[in-house]
């Protein structure tokens, strides 16, 4: 029986880092995640500055990934890492997500899931080789009213849906800031790190889930368009992709990262025979639903009349927002909540296996790699194919 | 010297229609324009019962457009009509637009232009060969913060455009309105008065329309999907287009009219590489400014910092809300502005000959044409041909 | 059997007024009045200047409000004007109205109703013994969503009602306008012009009708806090008061010209025990009905789910905003419909007599008596008296 | 030198309770505490049950605060807790407040300070005797835009402060809750529980805090109306209060807990000669720059552009929202800097020691007093008395 803190090893997330101060808080507020060991970079003295600066004990900062899951991997049972926490760039995905699983750890990674689709049904082979628990961060599912609005989707409340607008409009690579020392622009606009895609590997697959995540439909074919807005970039900075999902929907895929001016406002709208909803980061803890006849209405977080989906991803009453942090602590709460409750042979509640999984890695990798496909066709609708 | 208010005769806007009386009071709100004669239906009786609500004199009530332009034609100069406002549906656009102004009067006309791209190249002729005044009442481009977004645009404030999204939602044809008694939904619907189009004809060219006036640039080549999403309707009730404009700039298009729950709020967004102008009709008063790395500003009608263009089109003060009825008299009151300055020899100032003119009909009718041959196409991108 | 538009004479509104050219437009905007006469300016060369820019017959463009009453009272009965619309400032209110009412004209009268308490007493009774109709232009109870409020909680919707907020925030008078040639600041600063108070003459008791008129209740003692913000003004610029209404609710009255940055968004919220409503004039066809344990619903002009109330004071579909100037539109309408049906020997509607009329006069002038009279007390609760 | 994270014992917080867990979430988050004793309950039981949930070792888990106190006291340096957390009712914030600090640890305190003002006076003397550190938890100053506004003010940037508007109003006691079994409601509603006043010592009190923080002024003399709306209820439930503060401004503080539909949108709007800020927490990561002739400004945190007290309260990029309990963990983090520089004999940055004192609960508690006796008085205005 596991009656405590699970304890968590962190890859990646060393000086510079974005994403790993993130993945840290989001395992921290709960109190249900321990941070106990980490390779924060591939060079040691950078992992040790970040280890030190995280009062981590000195035995337990690592001078590589590899030297961590090895190590930890003869550590007692009562001392050792529970799991890691992957938060590397794109490239050193994969690698790390296999040798964790294969040493006994289960996985927590960042998105998207691989470099490539290939590696990731590759990694979908090693975690049911390894029955390991895996979670992939798109962030953006782990907020309460994304899940009331899939709820009231699944429960027919809209009627058959027709219509799905999603968007991600960002601004932060207006300029090139990848020539100067800007970390996050370098590596993402950099394609040994990133992959094949740039805007639409990055966000555009966000948006992608999201779509997917609210409507409960699956993308069948695409028609996509992606373009680099400043000169001498070598990935994507913006895409549109023209969708057909299966029960006949259609839908519309906008994500750029040169909408000067914008921050990180993504909004999906899904549209059914008798109304639609709509949600968006700017307002997280509000769910705008739209009737055909009636006044529309605005579901709000932390209020009594939510979905248990909603309502479990909660912590705090109505009014008192929550945000970005508390949606991606979503994720990891219920990541622990189902590796204690099958470790303890107990049967995980729907609300807490329901966080982004392998299928959702492959398919945003599929996504990647069929919009990319389509934008270089002269084709309009291509197939979508895994 | 003409120094009274001009003499306006209206073709359709009978028992029914929605627009007509939209026209009516937009051209009564300025105090400008005087309503002195009418065909509003094909039916007699019912042009009389229109012409009696309105107050018309019996004589001035026509049962036929064409009775009406020769029978004003005869009238004396101090009597006629100067011009006529022609609010029919699209298949009878052209024609009396055309014999209205053989008959030597100006035009006012709903949009789209015409039933076809042909009809509308061939009213141009009409207008470049009559020298008649002829606005075409796109409606948005008449709202005072919409004409500032294209000023800021023009002076360069956001740099070189890249990026344009226009939207169109609406969610009144959800249900098959059409197989009941539903005015509106009925011609709507109907390819012999609609043409070739439906949704992307009727809201679709709007959109078009804004996009194109805000950003300065035109649309060259074009990929479109039309959907029919009710079915058994004969012609598109949601569509998308992905744009491209000269000077680089990419784009996307959406219009639908099967939003469940979505009502009239279009809205464009014009990013270039140092902002971008955000505009909504839900908010019309505001124009959103994003900067790449300063606050965002709300410009506001009717304040003091606004461009010529806006302020002349503004009639009360800031916060005091004026709206849709007061774009549409906008476009009046400068064509009026217009016909009177040129009838007294007279230069009209730019900010009067602001309003849609048969270049925006052209072009209107073409993107009709072309996304309805992009959306039978399998190719990608075709051009935009007229 | 008056079929025909109805024939307005203007009383002030010449150049420099601002709320002249309001009342115009609000007049002529459906079509169901005629501007036939004026005298808008008590200086003739600026009258007949402002009724040549309105096309009026010189003839009936007069030098003063007497001379116009008596001359338009000898017209024959198909030409002189049916009532008169007086724009002028406070002081010359009561005079021009009691003058048209014993002429035989109906009144439209520009808000304050007068200069004084006593004045307002005397005009009803000219009301009482003329049996003129008069109308008082609180424009924001002519706007549909605040009519949709009151019908909500008249059917009992919200339970009983406890609180009541209500704001009028303005920032124009943060300088000392008035000092240079500013004519709004000029004559709403002076005592002479204005009467005993400011701000709370001029906006307080818009928020004061406009509580009252939604909420149903009636205030019955006040504590009053009036303040002068820039040095030197004569009058409040700014003020609060405390409110108690009768049925034991109490509520909150914020009225200010100092608040830089703001423009007129007034606001009222409305609660009662099960609910509240929300409606402010910067979203002015929405209108907010909050639930106690349901999700918030945002009630939208032009929709089919309505009160006739608020449908009748309608023009366009949903999405479509209308504003501020056809809420005061709504006024004149109603009025206009109330007058003819009257003179039919029809009775009139209750949505078309839902117009501002000398009780809000009376209870507006009283109300800004009792905040001077409370501000100027130690005593913190004083009854509100007539 | 303290390298390690600060070590945290709570008093309160057990079963049924709201604030505890939003205590330990905000003192999570940021990884600098460790929660490592508690009494949650005055039942040893509850406190037990609340440890284990906690997974805190049984030793460390406390049947009364006294307890906790004197054994944690006597634990080695290396192992007993830096400092006290304490979220119980207000009638048990002094006692174990002064306790902890004559025992050596420092205190975060959950707001208001007291029982009493007296109490607050006298802990004020403790903490000025013991020299331990303490925290007033006030949320809603822990946000960054709170901060922004008040360095905007500060600045000067407004000019001279005028106006200032300050409310917060709920729903949720709309109906008599506290005759059920509901915990929250059962106290805040009891006198010998809360103290003198319900919902202006409970959410006043906020509103308070936050108008004097962001102003920069201090309350001089107050007008206040405290009401009982709910039958039966033995405390306020609704108020209001007109402010004047030093340097001529003055204000209006509005506090509800019966405005059926209201959530926790506390919103603070502060006038300048020259222009306005506003904040609310339903937006709580936009600040509005309002300016007298110049586009309104939308300040956003997490941008390159905002003081150094706003940045170094932000986690996360623009756009990506925090919330309350990141507003809440700022107080915890900035606690924790100040006490870990000053164990190391380093100056705290201006930055950290900005969270809310013993002055803020002072003038707290006297806020509640004064309110209390100048709704049972006659007079208008008082002063505001410590």
């Amino acid at each position: 029986m596991i009656k405590r803190k699970l304890r968590m090893g962190m890859i990646g997330g060393g000086p510079g880092s974005f994403i790993g101060a993130i993945h840290r808080i989001a395992a921290n507020m709960d109190g249900e995640i321990e941070l106990v060991c980490g390779a924060f970079s591939s060079q040691a003295e950078k992992s040790a500055e970040t280890g030190a600066a995280l009062y981590l004990d000195k035995s337990r900062v690592y001078g590589s990934y590899k030297e961590m899951i090895e190590k930890e991997s003869k550590l007692p049972d009562n001392v050792k890492m529970d799991f890691v926490s992957i938060v590397t760039p794109n490239h050193v995905h994969f690698e790390p997500s296999k040798m964790a699983m294969e040493h006994g750890f289960h996985v927590v990674l960042d998105k998207p899931a691989t470099f490539s689709l290939a590696e990731a049904l590759e990694l979908k082979k090693v975690i049911d080789r390894t029955k390991k628990i895996f979670c992939l961060t798109h962030t953006y599912t782990g907020y309460p009213m994304v899940k009331q609005a899939r709820q009231m989707v699944k429960d027919g409340l809209l009627g058959e849906i027709r219509k799905i607008y999603v968007e991600y409009p960002q601004g932060w690579l207006s300029n090139a800031l990848e020539k100067g020392d800007h970390k996050q622009a370098h590596w993402r606009t950099d394609p040994k790190q990133s992959g094949i895609a740039g805007c639409i590997g990055d966000i555009g697959t966000h948006a992608f889930n999201l779509a997917e995540y609210v409507s409960g439909l699956q993308v069948q074919s695409i028609c996509a368009d992606l373009n680099i807005a400043v000169p001498g970039r070598k990935l994507d900075d913006d895409g549109a992709v023209l969708l057909r999902f299966n029960k006949n929907a259609t839908g519309v895929l906008m994500a750029t990262q040169i909408a000067a001016g914008e921050e990180n406002n993504i909004k999906v709208r899904v549209y059914g025979e008798k109304g639609g909803v709509e949600w968006q980061q700017a307002d997280n803890n509000s769910l705008l639903v739209k009737w055909l006849d009636q006044p529309m209405q605005v579901y709000r977080a932390g209020t009594g009349y939510l979905s248990s989906f909603a309502s479990h991803n909660s912590r705090t009453p109505a009014g008192h927002p929550e945000g970005y942090l508390e949606a991606f602590a979503n994720h990891y709460r219920n990541f622990v909540l189902t590796v204690r409750a099958l470790a303890n042979g107990e049967t995980p509640k729907p609300e807490w296996v329901d966080f982004p999984s392998i299928q959702d890695g492959v398919r945003g990798m599929a996504f990647i790699e069929n919009v990319v496909r389509s934008s270089a066709s002269d084709k309009k609708f291509i197939p979508f194919e895994i």
